[in-house]
């Protein structure tokens, strides 16, 4: 019996097991150039397979819970990180995905604020990685970082999905920041300010950025649907 | 130990299983009316549970095909159906969606064009249902129809998806007639016709509609990105 043979006879008998893991999006500066740029946390893998690479942040579902609440309780777990938003993105199962037995990973995805990312655990086993730059990860960790960010590269499009990373003021040239963070590469200030204020659901407000500048810049405020991770608002389905 | 730890640490020790299920949504003229409206394909169940129920066709992952494979095999061997689109909508798996084991359900979906749809096995445990009134489903089958439904209502705003009920060339009354089936209701045909005309990738064809008309209806065409159950073609991930 060859090998090959073998291991497909072996599958044959184990059925597939499932995981849940969680692909979290921050802005955060870059420690050399200070500009924003994408992360997100990745977990050290500290048993058999992938022994000692990087890899979502993740795990078993649990008996009695619920998809979302697998979601959240395993990244909370390992992270930390509580999002205000954590949404299914995709299911991955392809049947070479992981050694056997094999395992059907159901993703959920957030994109968090400053505030929510600093409370994320740092130790030597959970580390915030450029979204460029993460390396070899475990399984097909890869490819799905890469789908999530397919993803929200094309939700950028729709618009509102910008201001899930800004708090509630921010400046326009803070919105710039998010999509050149996002899309990667530089936009035409006056371009870019002429076609935001030309959009629905952007108000400006009274408040200015507070600092030392002699001119500081307006701060605005987005009035549209709740930014989520889709861009539309959903009825939550009971997963 | 009452009936419901008992039930809980039966559930402990059985891990959840895997299915595949598909929504595929076809547009066929209503019996009485003459009236586009929107159905689906259901299949009956014809063991224990929810014998007798009507449900989503689908059935098990197995062990070396992907779950697109998955989806796309269950749809043809219960239904006969082999859709050109069929994209993933969502995993549900909520403890309480099924009977134990709990069963955790990748669901994928499909909008079919007439000439596929005519293609279905159609016999006592195969049926096309409208989708507003399915009844009583088994599983959780109703909620997932429903979900379904309104990912189709909130994806025909970004305009491309409509165009996947429709043939290569189509009249603009054909497009509104699409309209009105998923979302319900009546639209306004001149207002309908001005926005449709407005909008880039609608194309007029030389040719007109075939049949004893006076005055026969210009067919148009289409040239925007393909059209697909989500908005965006997006790189299909290996799953």
């Amino acid at each position: 019996m060859s090998p090959k043979y073998a291991n497909v006879s072996e599958r044959e008998l184990e059925p597939p097991s499932l995981a849940i893991s969680t692909v979290i999006f921050a802005l955060r500066p870059d420690p050399d150039s200070g500009k924003l740029t994408l992360w997100l946390p990745l977990v050290r893998r500290i048993r058999q397979p992938y022994l000692d690479l990087w890899a979502l942040p993740g795990g078993p579902l649990r008996p009695t819970e619920s998809l979302q609440d697998a979601a959240a309780r395993n990244l909370r777990e390992t992270t930390a990180l509580e999002p205000r938003y954590l949404e299914q993105l995709y299911a991955f199962g392809g049947p070479d995905r992981s050694p056997s037995p094999r395992v059907v990973s159901i993703v959920y995805w957030a994109l968090v604020q400053p505030d929510e990312a600093a409370l994320a655990r740092q130790d030597e086993n959970v580390a915030w990685f450029r979204a460029d730059g993460v390396g070899t990860l475990a399984f097909d960790h890869n490819q799905i970082v890469e789908y999530a960010l397919w993803r929200l590269r094309s939700k950028m499009e729709y618009g509102t999905v910008a201001y899930a990373f800004l708090g509630e003021r921010f400046t326009l040239a803070q919105v710039r920041d998010v999509y050149e963070a996002v899309l990667g590469g530089e936009l035409d200030p006056a371009n870019f300010r002429r076609q935001l204020l030309a959009s629905p659901h952007i108000e400006p407000t009274s408040e200015y950025l507070q600092g030392g500048r002699h001119r500081p810049p307006r701060l605005y405020r987005y009035t549209g649907p709740v930014p989520q991770t889709d861009a539309n608002p959903r009825p939550e389905p009971r997963s």
